[in-house]
């Protein structure tokens, strides 16, 4: 194992009817003020606004609602929340949704005390040094961001889909209540087991330096979204599904599964945020177009952790036949493998590729993902 | 998954030559004095003592020395380091050695600032409500003390090895480096192998709820801690293989494999702990002895699971067979499973069982663990 400080100071307050205690850890933070970030209007229709609204005046909490973050969440929505933040003189960004909102409230948090332009932060140009306070609710288990210190937001002018990271964005509390998450659309919920799929198998594949023991762990994970997908596919009621699926989740992308490996790399994210970026596709459907292009690709790198990922997932035993039966997968979950099912095609793949191109360099993988490459990539995906 | 709430606020430095770093750390968490807690003057010999007491000069860090804690650490010497610890008014513990000087260390930071007998917060007669900061360098992996809130210690007058745990015993930072752990005997590292499969099959077997992806990560620190052992008994050197033992025994008792469990129970960890409150055995060597005897007599009440066991930690088809792999796995690396190994013979058992329900009921499982269950489960340890 390499070197490594792991540290996560998240609280996750977890299980049925957990939202209704957010007043409650925002008292206990000594919170008086929070910006409660949002996406669409459908949390009033469901009852969770009222549930949070409610805890939040039985504890004196005063909050400035700031609604319609979108997926894929956008920088000119983050720069007029800051300025919302800043008038009403919050103490603390409140999210109340899935990784959209909440990566929008950690680039609101850092964007607060930071005096220049928050994109500044995205691109390098200033560091993270304070950040209001993050809590949040969790409405779907995706992205993990409620249990890591990083956030991913678009610059539509520039269309780049950059992120951030600092100690200070670690959520103080996350409520993960997996019984929110029986609304979420058969869709979501495929884009999801694929959006955590991805966060395993990067490191999985890519590092240099990848114990055994974290790769017990990722197939862990992996199993059980396999398996609790195909269960929530059949019953989206079943709480004891949900709540796995939640929790394997948030452990994909907590800095568990990365502690002590090194030199990997995150080629996949690297190629869908070109797609997502241009063409607004749901980054969990764009990585499960990725995903098998990309593995048919770099299987030669790494032939025995693909013959292991064959083994130890599908009971296969080539790197070949694990790979088809995770495109299988996908096809079977209703998750798209084929960037034609994105609407993307032929024509577009030069967009695309600029667009990864700008990403490799930003990602520092650029000497390995050449446009060659990246055109083998994509257009094994068609 | 039941209700819970996950908090682990412990930064782990992990690797090598990160023993330099102590002074550091506590000079950035603005501690001025220490009471330097460790076990035998090995750490003078080996050059350890040396290094630490460089990084806390170079740190404007004091330190006051506390040596001589014994395995199976007693509450004695606890007392006596509370009132060292207050006359030389220090403001953090750093522990620098394995588990028995750590868990001294918790129940000292614990013991400064309360105003009764420190044991009283072990029997329950006080909360514990504030605690000194705690640091350490651990220099042996098995208890999983570095990145949990508990300490275990022995009471030698009443013969009762109870523990503490508050949030307030989260260690600060600890330091995790494999390469100190090079030197740990045979014998030591064996009962270490055998306290962290008990960490780990306690929930696993006991819990009333216990999710599949629990039993996942279960299997992968159990099959992880069998194949380091393995190889570290061919070679004490391999650091690839000391680091994931290390790490695989940190994230077995840190609360990950029991968040979201309810219903478990620690009946191995009860037995034993009356074999080295009376006998004074390494608590791994007791372990070894208790867990095959206890699976025999407990496999009825959760057959299914004992099966899981089996088969995916040796490949085996029947509960028995699964059992029988372990004793066997056991006896090859040379920990002990039988009573008469450790000298503990049938004309002792009255006083080991009288001893056993004594922590039943502190553990609150008098009403499963019958004076003729526990005498079952040792008259087959004989």
């Amino acid at each position: 194992m390499d070197n490594f400080l792991f540290y996560n100071p998240t609280k996750v307050d977890f299980g049925t009817n957990k939202e209704q205690l957010i007043g409650q850890h925002l008292a206990e933070a000594g919170i008086k003020k929070v910006l409660l970030c949002y996406g669409s209007e459908r949390i009033k229709h469901d009852g969770l606004f009222a549930v949070v609204v409610k805890s939040l005046d039985s504890h004196q909490v005063q909050f400035v609602e700031c609604g319609g973050i979108v997926s894929n969440p956008v920088i000119s929505k983050v720069r007029q929340a800051i300025a919302l933040a800043r008038a009403e003189n919050v103490d603390a960004i409140l999210s109340v949704g899935g990784g959209s909102v909440l990566d929008s409230a950690k680039a609101i948090a850092a964007g607060v005390p930071y005096q220049g332009d928050v994109w500044d932060l995205f691109i390098g140009k200033a560091q993270i040094d304070t950040a209001l306070p993050v809590f949040d609710i969790l409405t779907l288990a995706a992205t993990g961001s409620e249990m890591n210190s990083g956030a991913v937001v678009t610059n539509e002018d520039t269309k780049e889909k950059f992120a951030i990271g600092s100690v200070q964005l670690f959520p103080r509390v996350s409520i993960v209540n997996p019984a929110l998450m029986q609304t979420v659309s058969r869709n979501y919920l495929v884009y999801s087991a694929a959006d955590i799929i991805a966060h395993c198998i990067e490191g999985y594949f890519t590092a240099s330096v990848q114990p055994r023991f974290h790769s017990r762990m990722v197939e862990a994970i992996i199993n059980t979204v396999m398996e609790t997908t195909e269960a929530l596919l059949k019953d989206p009621t079943d709480y004891h599904a949900r709540s796995e699926f939640a929790w394997a989740s948030t452990q994909a992308l907590n800095g568990l599964i990365y502690a002590g490996t090194s030199g990997f790399s995150y080629p996949n994210h690297m190629i869908e945020h070109a797609l997502s970026a241009l063409f607004n596709v749901p980054h969990g459907a764009g990585l499960s177009v990725v995903m098998p292009a990309w593995m048919k690709w770099y299987q030669q790198h790494n032939a025995a952790q693909f013959e292991r990922f064959a083994k130890h997932i599908f009971g296969k035993s080539t790197a070949e036949e694990g790979i088809a039966a995770l495109e299988k997968w996908f096809d079977s979950i209703g998750t798209p493998t084929r960037l034609s099912q994105l609407g993307i095609h032929q024509s577009d793949l030069p967009a695309v590729i600029e667009n990864v191109l700008g990403n490799a360099r930003y990602f520092g993988i650029a000497e390995t993902y050449t446009p060659d490459v990246v055109q083998t990539i994509l257009q094994s995906a068609l």
